[in-house]
């Protein structure tokens, strides 16, 4: 029979089980994070009607999904966790409790251009805190006290947690008269530090800003300093803006609850040229970063909204949220070698039998995992050293190997497959030894 | 602005949160069971290449899969996870460890007709052993144990796992010269219990088989008795035939390594009617009824395979693995109340502040949580009586309530959201306690 070849998609993460391993452990510290903050899972599915995936989106979106028809469906799978929460918020909000807390951890599609790094699909692990008509700015606070103890559990070194809030940069953008090019400011004042400060005033000018208020942009985005000497010299700036004035007294109670949650000084900062979609968001913004690994981009990014189910209710459901992109970030850690961990195999103990009868090899594992823990029988009757070489390869730490004098005397052999030191121990003394590890 | 209607397709299950988290349960406890014997995770891309996933299918899969086209690619949402399970051994065989045991719990994708309880989206909760070249007998035994371990984790009650050999009826079927007509000799003897021996062997005789031989088939069909009686039933058919007597052989084997591993004897039986999908199977076969829900039908099915991957790679990969199909399970355990659990919500407390300064109550949540106790504050400024009601709703067990007296005493009220008992505590005292639990 002619073979098939078996080949996976482009685009498509797919790990051997020692890398799976890794990335379920990450998958698991970020939804126990999740859980400990009180955020409930929904799950819903990957296709959902065309029609109301694509409520709100434009061309863009529509080119990246992957879209098909089925009988007479025009079906989509989901491309975010967010649009699926719109519209189970506005599904179901008769029977949620609000301010609903939920968390999604699952794959999302993209039809991008396939490339290193970047995935068609990919895990999203997202937290949102919904209100009903309202809610309380201490939920922005909240946000990132959870990404700095989601990062801290993942271990990856020192963090920062930059925050904004977009109604300073459009109040900013207001008091200079300059909604309509705010996208177009926005990008000249990112050019900043490659192409310095007077050419960034000339391309300003150019752009009709007035040569005071392109002082005046500069002077904004060069505010410098910690966190109170940033939010100082926005009170100094003296704008005469509702947004601006909001935006400001927003972030000083954000960055005083932050405080209060216990997130250390330097795990933080205001970074007032951050705008992370500008349609989008409508207040509080945030983005992480890894200090040594600041080129990997944003590994953690949300915000705050003012409605988050426009297109299927009249309700105004405003939330706040974040958004971890598990695959990317796998992707780059194991990269970089970043990825630590304490436990790399699934089993704890192999059990390796000398004897044909393998009834005492099963009665001792019956008995570890009755104990909890993940024990393997070897039972291809290979040679010994192909038995360690199988231990070996999966990384399990610890063989017990059963022999004639095992049986008779009730001590077995145990193996510490990383030192390869041996010890003999009753199976009540293995269990209470891996117990405590 | 004209809203779209938010909603979810026909044969896609979108669950409440406090149903999500019983699902979840089960879920986890399926993967904890499959870890505790060792088995390693993967996790294969939703979609595939058409030719790839389609290799082996006939025309009823295609019918039934989404399949569509992306550019000039031809794609297809999996179906199963044991075609992706072939295509990973074939494509990584150099890399893995065998006997390879995997297991995969994700959600596959089929265009059935939607109906009540059946699902066009489900999860699916597979582990598998393949061999290289070959794979010991008992691996055929460790599965149903697993099968138990599960089931008992579930706390669903009594079951029982049915096993059977598909080479004994193959022996039976080639020993009355009938191979070619087994499906029809299969469904006819499947009508038993309904029509009656007697049009049995009349239905038999209609297929051309001869009286002595549907007598046979007869008396094969009704041994009964326990599990050594049947194996000693089958050895005295004295049927000369290679497959049978290996199949007969295996049986004994099998039964023997269950007892072994501890399967109550209650809790499995032989069952020599038992051929799940003709082709598939070609050794040992498994299905497992909840005994008093047997009209749920098989909650948990699998078998021995010869060749896993022949359509991808000259190498002989035989197999031995089970299926839960979560979704449909689920469905029909929550309409028949059957679903117990200890823990209905996701915190374990709620924090409810009577003051306006919420820096105790977050000072509090702060310590519960670094004892790994799930919490939340409930921020929104409401009525006492609405903050309680919100944890009524999300069935947290205990809410500590927060207030002047108790930041002067250090000692807070905890009140049981169960039993309506409150009591004062230090923060100390409540981790204590809540940890004991």
């Amino acid at each position: 029979m002619d073979k098939i070849e078996p080949r996976t998609l482009p685009g498509f993460m797919e790990l051997m089980p020692d890398k799976q391993i890794l990335f379920n452990q990450m998958k698991d510290k970020i939804r126990k994070t999740y859980e400990k903050y009180g955020f409930l899972p929904i799950d819903t599915p990957v296709i959902e009607s065309s029609k109301v995936l694509l409520a709100k989106a434009g061309g863009e979106t529509e080119k990246q999904v992957y879209s098909f028809t089925k009988g007479e469906n025009e079906l989509t799978l989901r491309f975010d966790l967010t649009v699926p929460l719109a519209k189970y918020v506005a599904q179901y909000q008769g029977q949620l409790s609000f301010p609903f807390r939920r968390y999604q951890i699952g794959k999302v599609y993209r039809g991008e251009r396939a490339q290193r790094g970047r995935y068609r699909e990919f895990y999203q692990c997202d937290i949102d805190i919904i209100g009903d008509g309202e809610l309380n700015i201490i939920n922005d606070a909240e946000i990132p006290s959870i990404i700095y103890d989601v990062f801290n559990e993942l271990n990856l070194g020192k963090f920062t947690i930059k925050i904004n809030n977009r109604k300073i940069l459009n109040g900013i953008f207001e008091h200079v008269n300059a909604k309509e090019i705010s996208q177009d400011i926005m990008r000249t004042i990112d050019k900043i530090e490659k192409i310095g400060e007077i050419k960034v005033k000339e391309e300003l000018e150019k752009l009709n800003i007035s040569k005071e208020n392109a002082e005046f942009i500069l002077n904004f985005i060069k505010i410098n300093g910690n966190t109170d000497e940033k939010l100082n010299a926005l009170l100094s700036l003296n704008v005469q803006n509702e947004n601006f004035t909001k935006g400001v007294e927003e972030l000083q109670t954000v960055a005083k609850y932050i405080r209060l949650f216990g997130i250390p000084e330097d795990y933080f900062m205001i970074d007032l040229s951050i705008a992370r979609g500008l349609d989008y968001y409508t207040g509080t913004v945030y983005e992480t970063f890894l200090d040594e690994y600041k080129s990997i981009g944003s590994v953690c990014s949300g915000g705050r909204y003012n409605d988050l189910a426009g297109y299927y209710t009249d309700k105004k459901l405003p939330g706040v949220g974040m958004s971890i992109g598990l695959t990317r970030l796998f992707f780059v850690l194991d990269e970089l070698g970043l990825i630590k961990t304490d436990k790399k195999s699934i089993s704890d103990i192999l059990v390796i039998s000398m004897l044909d009868d393998l009834k005492p090899s099963i009665e001792i594992a019956n008995k570890l995992r009755k104990e909890g823990i993940n024990t393997e029988i070897y039972f291809d009757s290979k040679k010994i050293k192909a038995k360690f070489k199988y231990a070996d390869k999966l990384k399990i730490p610890y063989v017990i190997v059963i022999g004639e004098d095992e049986v008779n005397s009730g001590k077995l052999t145990i193996k510490n497959m990383v030192t390869g030191e041996q010890q003999q121990k009753t199976i009540e003394e293995i269990i209470n030894f891996l117990k405590n590890i």
